[in-house]
Order: C-alpha cells, then sequence, then structure tokens
C-alpha cells in the first residue's frame, strides 16, 4: 500500500500529543523542541519524535536558528483533509435536519392538543 | 496515554482503503462485507479488520439483515474532526490571501511600468 499525503495527515493528527504542539505552535507561534516540551510529561527526544511525524506529514517545518531549531506550523496540508471531509457533511447535516424537524413536530403537537377541544 | 474518540476517527481516515470504504457506503448505501470487498483487491478478512476499525471509530455500524452484515456510514465522527481542523482554517488562509495578494501586485507592476514615460 502505498502511503499517501492525506494518510499522512490523517495519522499525524491522531494523536492528542501532536494535536496540542500544532495547538501550542498556532496559539503563541515557533518554537524550540525544549519549548514545546515543557508543557508535556514527556521527554525532549519523545516530543521530537512526534516533531519528526508532523514534519513527515508536511504539518510543521523546522528551521535552525542560532542554535536552537525552531518549529513552524504548516497549515496547508489540512486544507486537503477538510476537503475531504466536506464531502460527507450532508450526510451528518441531514441527520441534524431530521432530528430538527422531529423536535418542532414534537413542540407542536402538545401545544396543538391543548388547544384543541 | 488514553485513546480518545478524536484520535481513533483520525486514525481509521488515515488509510485509502478506509476512506474507499466510506465512499462507497456514501455513494451506494449500506453493503455487505462481500460488496464491500468486490472493488479492492483484497481478501474479505483483510477488508472485514479495516470495518471493525471503522465500527471502533464510530464511522460505520453494523446490523445483521437475514443471512448478511450490513455496513451503514455514520458520519457524525466526522464533524468532530471537521471542528477541530476548522480552528486552524485562518492559517492556510492568510498564507492563501498573502499569496492573492502578491499576485495581484506581480500582476500589477508590469502593466504601471509599461504605461509609465
Amino acid at each position: 500500500m502505498a502511503v499517501d499525503q492525506l494518510s499522512l495527515v490523517f495519522s499525524a493528527l491522531a494523536d492528542p500529543t501532536r494535536r496540542a504542539i500544532l495547538a501550542r505552535l498556532a496559539a503563541h507561534g515557533d518554537a524550540t523542541v525544549a519549548e514545546l516540551t515543557g508543557p508535556f510529561a514527556m521527554s525532549q527526544p519523545a516530543i521530537s519524535k512526534h516533531l519528526k511525524v508532523l514534519e513527515n506529514a508536511g504539518l510543521i517545518s523546522r528551521a535552525r536558528r542560532a542554535t536552537a531549531r525552531l518549529s513552524h506550523l504548516e497549515a496547508k496540508p489540512m486544507r486537503e483533509a477538510t476537503d475531504w471531509l466536506a464531502e460527507y457533511r450532508r450526510f451528518w447535516e441531514t441527520s441534524h435536519e431530521r432530528l430538527d424537524e422531529l423536535l418542532a413536530e414534537l413542540q407542536q403537537s402538545p401545544t396543538n392538543g391543548a388547544n384543541d377541544g
């Protein structure tokens, strides 16, 4: 099985630590491995492994600045993931609309009943 | 590490066969394992394994009808995944807007230059 880019992206996102790293980069901007390790009960090598997975999926880029290596959020691959998911929006929205209709009917029925007779 | 629902969903989507199964259920409705195996160069047990991963992530439900077991698309967990990704939309849109601005500038410059003098 060829590993396609979309699979790499979904796979990289399938971990709460990696999602937290992306959230941190989004909120506070570029960061070193040491800065990214701070909030987690994890070793720096463990965080480095997660960064490699994110980099491999194209979700971060890394650049050396002086003695540190800065991670930078690259959100574009998430767009393809979002586009893929958007194809299924009508399925969850349809069931949601049906629920809304059902609730509207239920809310109407007792009132009608009370006014009758 | 606790395996959260969102990680299960992203992990289930990180495979082209599983995504193709979901696309098939979306396009043609509920299907048996045999029907889902048809389009793939894969054994029925291999497809069954993929169905278990999808079921575990809440992306399909399975119901017995007569002698067959039908898989049914459950798109709702994709909504949470889409919501998570939506938080990052501004990052890919911002860079896209910047590119649009840059292109507009580039397209304007030669025209201005040609009209000058």
